[in-house]
């Protein structure tokens, strides 16, 4: 079967490989749609950066590259494995894809805390196979069967709404909270999207992009801000009827976004980062003394597929389709993919794949 | 009366001032001892910067400089305003003072954080009179009343084992937790008294002063580290059986401390900020992400007086007089009091004023 293969930075190759075959406790998914995510981005441009290096197999996949890409993954079962819980799973059902794997030992691994294993693991960036290849094999514990009510194209991004999701947890989110949310790419909107299914009061969102920022008042926002051109404090006080934010999420991953987002919180408010950095930031450590705030950080997602699933099901979370920019087969997925998600971040959200 | 007065920067000066009168919710105190604290050092060497700057009074004293400073103050009642609880309050009986004032209508006080009151005031540096004087008069409410056992030298350390108690308070301090104190002066020392306390685990403290490295072995530290001479983060692993710490304190106000903190604690650990900054950090908030960690601020503290006096008066934070390293009187107070804590941090921790 073809299959995209990362070899090493801005080098993703479509590359022949073997089907891969079940093994007892595994799930054979043919892939209907994959989306290519951020993380994949960082790889592609300066990598290997979680994928792991020549030479240094990753310590739970021992594999090196070159790996198959995509971990945002919908399909539909085809085999099943011997020992596979056939009351969960049966050949035919469309499901998704928990990326996460942990060794299933480690401190954080006992807590259920997967997403903090010592030797995190991620399907389709550090092994196991991906998302972006006609199957894909699985075990079963990562495996979330959808209903059939939910589109496969929008079952694609459960997995970055999972992100979002858990984000929501990681900063104690309840509903009624009023927050910002500093940058308006696929983390942001997808966070949009969370925070209202699960019944926000006013979300701010600030972005240069003016696309960027139409999508987020299509999708929900109560006030788009640019923060190149206004101040986001003094926009988030008028609006916010005088007060601080109670969260911010910091989906931009630069200095001058983390600043609003200590600014805009009220005291004992919590700033949570989701953005990866590309670089070191600087911070007034005083800001958080004087409003006894917190930052947090919020990696991945440990058991928020059900969730996710539920709230796409019932139409909590809607519209989702609309953030999905553009469909295209495997051959181009790196020119009319990675390369348009680089040079066309204007007008790019989520670009969906299918493999074949 | 004499009272050291903060006219500006390096500009204290002893004035003749009136004798202060009891309003009818007052009491009058003779201040025994007044100890010399950071913050006080911060506006000294660079003020105002708590305290009101000329022409800018603050909008809840509504004083300007000069004012009376010092605010880490025990005495003794000698009068009591017509309004004053006389079931808690008697002429003779010792007394600490909580410097911290709020407005009483902002929405942090109706919550009962007066210490992130949006116009914060505290005794001794924004007005209403300090312990460097040979009098004060406070309200009722920031007064308590402390057992005769505890010395009245010791009691002028109750204020900043309030600080200290408080910043364990926010970091969701539980007994049995493994804890690294970055900065071993004066909030160091006090925040691991405290720790200790209150039932930790190990306590670690990184501090360069090799003098104040032994006082943090003499007073409870499990172990010691020169961040200059060795990597922190190794040692605390090699010391707390390869884990990082629940919390660490980050007490020195520098990036490579910060920077300590963060690594040292484990995922889902809590970096708790106390140090007040005088520049801006550098982060990495990549670590924050993959971890899941929390830094969040501690500011003054808020209903923590009963629970420090409790503990120094039955011992559970005892030998506190071996902190007090200086004693001396109000003419002294620039020469041997700040300067000295200036120019010899090495040996000194907590310097006492006796007014009179
Ligand atoms: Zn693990
Ligand atoms: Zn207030």
């Amino acid at each position: 079967m073809k299959a995209a293969r990362f070899h090493g930075k801005r080098d993703i190759r479509i590359d022949e490989i073997p089907e891969p075959t079940v093994g007892p406790s595994q799930l054979k998914i043919k892939v209907a749609w994959n989306g290519i995510c951020g993380s994949d981005l960082h790889d592609y441009l300066a990598g290997p950066i979680f994928s792991p290096q020549p030479g240094k197999p990753h310590p739970l996949s021992h594999e090196e590259p070159p790996v198959v890409f995509g971990h945002e993954i919908s399909g539909t079962i085809v085999e099943l494995g011997p020992d596979v819980d056939t009351n969960t799973f049966e050949a035919g059902r469309h499901v998704v894809i928990d990326a996460v794997v942990g060794c299933g030992t480690c401190s954080q691994c006992s807590l259920g805390l997967k997403n903090l294993c010592a030797t995190l693991g991620l399907i389709g960036i550090t092994g196991w196979g991906g998302g972006l290849s006609e199957y894909i094999v699985t075990d079963q514990r990562n495996v979330h069967v959808i209903p059939d009510s939910i589109p496969l194209d929008v079952a694609a991004c459960i997995e970055p709404l999972a992100v979002a999701w858990h984000a929501a947890n990681r900063a104690n989110f309840q509903p009624g909270m009023n927050v910002l949310i500093s940058g308006g790419g696929p983390i942001g909107l997808f966070v949009l999207k969370v925070l209202k299914a699960r019944g926000a009061g006013k979300v701010y969102v600030s972005e240069p992009s003016t696309q960027r920022r139409n999508r987020a008042l299509a999708h929900g926002a109560d006030a788009v801000f640019n923060p190149l051109v206004s101040d986001v404090f003094s926009q988030v006080i008028a609006f916010n009827e005088g007060a601080g934010v109670e969260i911010a999420f910091e989906c931009a991953g630069i200095t001058p976004s983390l600043d609003n987002c200590l600014k805009c919180t009220r005291s004992r408010g919590t700033v949570c980062i989701i953005a990866l950095w590309e670089n070191e930031g600087t911070l007034n450590p005083n800001v958080l003394v004087f409003g006894e705030k917190v930052i947090t950080g919020s990696a991945c997602y440990v058991q928020c597929h059900p969730d996710v699933i539920a709230a796409v099901a019932d139409g909590r979370i809607n519209n989702v389709a609309d953030l999905i920019t553009r469909r295209i087969g495997l051959k181009d997925v790196v020119e009319l993919g990675f390369e348009a998600l680089v040079n066309d971040k204007e007008n790019q959200i989520k670009i969906l794949v299918r493999p074949a």
